[in-house]
């Protein structure tokens, strides 16, 4: 959803999932329903927030776009107020450490001829910079440096008569990862990547149309799930009823595997997958790929809960909270100058020394990017008192970048993308270090073995294979290094 | 600078200025200085302020766009050391009492192909609004509702090949009224519209050009004045010094009336005349025009302070304050339920009893709006111990709105567009009411009398007789009347 | 630590703990420390927190005091920079919905005669209202309306020679709980009540001495644990090393039960018991006591899992995350007006139905207070499938308010205090219900039966066995309701 | 009203005024009316202001307290709908430039036995600090570095069973100067100290009792003037009416002559002398005292305008605002760093060249104190064209500082304390240099000469007669030279 990522963030070594949306028409608080239903996505997204609403009386769009989290702006009623109508889209934001500028927060919105378009963007298209370039040679002028305003500016551009043919015809030319929600003065949509990288579901509530990235934002509005939009689908809710339309042919899903392993809340069902019994599987599977003689299997709390007590169960050795996390949030804080240990890691995850004491421990956690976190905590359950100290990770060795909207480290600072399997147990210090394997991912996600033709996840992390073209990416180096604008905004 | 007023002031009931403009070029501190420069500037204009740099060694832009004082914002280092760069571009916008929006504090910004432009622009278009619906057909998106971004979307979308020659392009399709500065990661440039209505000026300091609204600004950093863009010229400033360019005709200048009146501030000298000495003058006609037999001669500060200098010394009666101005900023104050005054006019002026009471009082204001301060003043002289309040109105009646930038009550709502000479005094409560003749405005200023063919100022507000064409204004109703966005932003 | 509790959190229907506190003496970054060791002890106070530092080489206290979040205030380095010195003390405050004054928010100072007092307070006085009353008619002038003062009150009158004496003899003054840090212009104390209600540690660092509330503020920042402060002991720190002095006698500590139940952090360890190895015995001791014939163990996150876990190991059934926690803060969300179902419990609890559905699911939950939202977990967890849904609460019945600095609602308000059992379940609209025992209680925190003499827990909250004579509570009723001061502050 | 002045404000070269006091009992809306009052008091301090009131249905003080402008808080109508009741006191606090704290913004309150005192104070005390200590060892905490607070903790002690009896215990232990506004849960009060050097006056609205430091405030809402309150009383405002109390005896006011000459509101009158013709009158005399054969008369605005009025009359030379000031606030603007001239004095006052060029200027301010000021404007005039530039001041030379509330450098930074009349035209580069005599002072503000055994003015500035005894000031060293307080607020 923006363009190079330099958001990875190095406190918690986690990809960074990039944006959830919702959308709603045709009830009464839509501005409301869509608060409640970004609160249920905030996990994918804590940067910004925004909503527009549509207000068919006044014939009036209104937008508040935030800095910070739902909770914090979404709460304040004079704020929900202003966003009146029966009809609103909304978007989460990721988080960054850095710089971030509200000229990038969400939903988007341009005036056209005969109306506006509200558009609220999840994922990251391969070909933007290119259209960019031949935007801004048209006499486009963007306003922020997200790709998602290639595509309204591919709409405003369209000849086509309507707003809908407008981004129809945006879609077929833009190319990479996108689940998205728009608004007219009119109509909603919720459209789909031709490979449906990224999840988006629809349900109802009330008669009402839902659109949102998954269904744990159903659940938290009381709205009933209807289905996954599929692959290179529109789907178009007027006072008519929904109208379902294709700009590209009919495909299974070919959802981005760390929305099982990690990014989407664990409650959520994508393309009819649990997501909490995926990862739970990620466990079994691990257990059988590598156990391990130990007394005690500890998550590190929260990502590695669901696997851990997959794994627990499956080894038959007793699951504990061997590490605590804390809830509450805060920016990095200041190290003591004289300290002679990195206090950062217990910021968020402290030993619970009676669970570690004494016992050989295995900790399982969703993955390993860097490895800077897991060595962290590996040494404080050392020094808490545990003999042994185990890592599995319940995904395979993450060797590649991502271009679909989630945001990693560069290639060389992948830990299992440069180092040996010995040399990461020394790396992180532990006594032994296992990933789950690819196949075991599919055994644990779909079920079935991987179908080497046309695999039935995104698992280019694992693979290096690719699902789309890598358009920008594969452009002259001194083209991708331009800056996508010259102005620094405040 | 912005669509149809909404923000005429009627605390004051006075026309608005709408906007500064500065830019400088080559200079160490640009952006400093463009902080002190908007200070001086800040009487055009106190909504809001911005400034954009360039950094050449950088590469980059960096602007700071905020609501309120210069003096609030751009006295923080932190602000102004963001802003990097020799060159450097600023705005203050003007006040309005309710919802302004950050999307229309300029300056202005567009990425072009090859480089980036930056815009600050006061006046008003008489075309911007068919300009724009031609441009939203042609699929540009507006971020803004101000017709200067009619300016910046026409350079973006010339097919010129650099970034002064879109900007031209752009000069010869608009009408109306404009002073600008713009900067592209090169040059600097000023331009004025072809009339001169808005002012603009050149200066010197160090060997770097500046070019500002009012001399008032260079003087406040310490530059020398060189002399009034004129009238249809763009002056381009770069490494190899400065180029002059016409996209009109050459003429004099056609300054709006009113800057002499009442916008400009006193020290500042347009087209080679001295504010302070026109008001003065003003003063010294009216006097000759309107006599009254009193004992004192009061101004109400600040705006009648010159002109009743100027009535005294030539009436050979007493100047003395017999009105007090707090000099402290606030909000409207809520009323008290019960009391019995309007003590709103109290928050600005009051009267000071031992110079009124028992006096044959003449009030000298520069201008008379819709008369309800101008009433409330008499009142509060009157309350004070005065015996007779004749009021003086330092220039002719007003009788026609603005279309070029100027804040204005609706015809309807102007004093004199409506009533009769007694119907006026009975209005204002006062003994005598007087206004300067069209005739001893031009004396005034000019030192000749009015050019019937070609008026030597833009003098509609007293005469009808406008300068240019009235696209936007003379269009069938329903397209006027339509909303130029349909977002209402926060 | 505040008097009449208009603090209970009605939306997660627990009792709040009120405060926690830290000091350290002698360390560089001493301020830094305690932002560490504050942000380990936020779960005991939400609403506001406070650091005061002592730079021995300027003679000066300084101090930062914020509402919010110890993450939100102490990370900003030009917060920290200012508190030089190298001892300093900390607190937090708990959290209120309604409004919550600046002039509570601790540490709290005096100059006294020779010097300062910085103080902060953990607990609730039973005299301190009489004592306030007495105070005021002597001529004192309270800033506050917390018993903390009282504390502070008194030892400036005092006429001791020295602060700590001053101090000492407040504490003789004082009855009820309390567990604080103060610091003179040389001097750190740490001090506990009488009875050691509120628990106090004390640990080292690089040799510098630390006081803190629990055991995790001294893990945070990688100190070692020394012991628990004593009933009635005052420990005092010097240059010439530790002192410890008692105002009242030895006897072994009362700690309030619900720092094992809830307040505490699960990796704390209280007088020489791990706080989570506690609540996993409740759990055992519980499904001794209240088996069920069910598929599945389900704790209420967080506060249920500890006993969740040791309710699944006796009980021999799986334990699995059949409700999922959001971990995102945020005020309490707008209500949409034609939802038909209450939304505010999913704002932090959502049901994990691919675990739940079909099942026969037990609901482990630390406490029950009001029953509002555990009735709310019941529905829902219903809703998302499950066949059956029992509930379990790892303490006894809550019968009796608290006085020490727990903040719970009225006692008519508590669920077991007016319910027979059959009742409760109607309540709660569960299969089953069950309760663990006093005795079981006993049995978990301290492996032996209760000693009804002198119950070795302060577990009037059961039992109506309050450990002190309630002064306040006790007095004439018209006494009581007197406002604590006529002022209401912003 | 604080103590030793580190905040003479050296960008104006002007002495601060130290607060102005307002009070409004029995009236609907008292806190809108002392909103109005403070806002005409403005200029009296800058720094902050608050406003208490007390509703007798509720029996609650309500207080708002704030750094700023009046205008920019209580315009809110949230913050004027808290302060409910029909009695309340307000002040304004002047302005620093460097750090100030919350603790001391004014009114203060203290609750006593049987009910609270909110109070406010103009003034400074000469005994504030050994009363402090004597408090201080009695076990008073003192909240703020105010010498106000003593008032009030004075009141706290005193035995007396009533609050107006504790207030006037306080006046008859403290010396120096206090014009102070009080409110009890029943009574207002207004005292004024022994000598009257700080002014203080009383007026009525539809029957309800006015305080205010200045008739000003009067004439902003309406009100109409009674007297002045008398040196040494008390006046009490209940049900039953005024009543007058005596705590020193009878005698004539001894007001402050900088109140006159510089701090007063030109519109206000004290102790029945109109500031303004007392301002012409010292233009007058000056005129006769020092001459000077020069073109114009240009006052430093805008506090030397009514001077220079008054030396252009009687001088029979023509007056003109050769110099205009900026009416924009702001905080100090960063130098550009390569600038050749110091552009911070054009921050707040410009040259007029039109007036000026050419001409043999006369300048005329109130007063000069340092005069860095008075050296730049001299130079600015004089780079803007004038041939001469002659200064005059309006008040007699400065020569010692003042220990009553009005903030001065120290005695060796007065221009005039330390240097030569010739000297002193080097140092500010004028031609000439002339200063209002003694005798010329008591001419113009009271028409009659100064009797040297009790001056019927405060003019200890130019004399060094000090009208009371310095307690503070004369006790030893070392006592002085220690700190207030210990603490650094925030």
């Amino acid at each position: 959803m923006s363009f190079p990522s330099l958001t990875y963030d190095p406190a918690t070594d986690r990809p960074q999932e990039e944006c959830g949306v919702f959308g709603v028409r045709r009830v009464a608080d839509a501005s409301v329903l869509a608060a409640f239903g970004l609160h249920a996505l905030q996990h994918r997204g804590q940067e910004a927030c925004g909503i527009t609403s549509y207000d068919r009386e006044k014939g009036r769009f209104t937008t508040e776009r935030h800095l910070g989290l739902v909770g914090e702006h979404f709460t304040e009623p004079k704020r929900l107020e202003r966003l009146t109508g029966d009809m609103a889209i909304g978007h989460v934001r990721y988080s960054t450490s850095g710089g971030s500028s509200m000229r990038n927060v969400q939903p988007l919105y341009a005036d056209v001829r005969g109306g506006g378009i509200a558009l609220a963007h999840n994922g990251n298209l391969t070909n933007a910079r290119m259209l960019r370039e031949e935007l801004v040679a048209g006499g486009a002028i963007f306003q922020s440096t997200s790709d998602s305003e290639v595509i309204l500016q591919l709409a405003a551009r369209s000849k086509q008569p309507d707003s809908i043919e407008r981004l129809i015809s945006a879609f077929t030319q833009i190319e990479g990862a996108f689940a998205l929600v728009a608004m007219t003065n009119d109509l909603l949509i919720g459209a789909r990547d031709p490979l449906g990288i990224r999840p988006l579901v629809m349900g109802v509530l009330d008669g009402a149309t839902i659109f949102a990235s998954e269904t744990c934002a159903l659940d938290m509005i009381g709205a009933r799930y209807i289905r996954d939009i599929e692959p290179g689908e529109v789907v178009i809710v007027s006072d008519e009823g929904l109208e379902t339309r294709r700009y590209a042919p009919a495909r299974p899903a070919k959802t981005c595997a760390f929305e099982y392993i990690y990014f989407a809340r664990p409650d959520s069902v994508i393309d009819g997958i649990s997501v909490y019994e995926a990862r739970k599987r990620m466990g079994i599977r691990l257990a059988q790929e590598c156990p391990a003689d130990i007394d005690v299997v500890v998550p590190v709390p929260d990502s590695g809960m669901a696997a851990a007590l997959g794994f627990s169960e499956e080894l038959g050795k007793p699951f504990d909270l061997g590490i605590i996390r804390a809830h509450f949030a805060g920016r990095t804080f200041i190290q003591p100058t004289q300290a002679k240990r990195d206090l950062g890691v217990r910021r968020k995850h402290s030993a619970n020394a009676s669970v570690l004491r004494g016992k050989r421990v295995l900790l399982v956690d969703d993955s390993i990017v860097r490895g800077t976190t897991s060595k962290k905590i590996v040494r404080m359950v050392r020094e808490a008192g545990a003999t042994e100290v185990h890592f599995r990770s319940a995904c395979p060795p993450i060797t590649h970048p991502d271009f679909y909207g989630i945001d990693m480290p560069m290639r060389e600072e992948l830990m299992a993308a440069s180092h040996e399997p010995d040399k990461m147990i020394e790396m992180l210090e532990c006594d032994s270090l296992g990933f789950l394997s690819v196949e075991g991912l599919y055994w644990a996600v779909h079920g079935e073995a991987r179908n080497p033709e046309s695999p039935q996840l995104a698992d280019h992390y694992f693979t290096g294979d690719y699902p789309t073209r890598l358009v920008d990416q594969n452009r002259a180096a001194s083209s991708k290094d331009e800056q996508l604008s010259l102005l620094v905004d405040a």
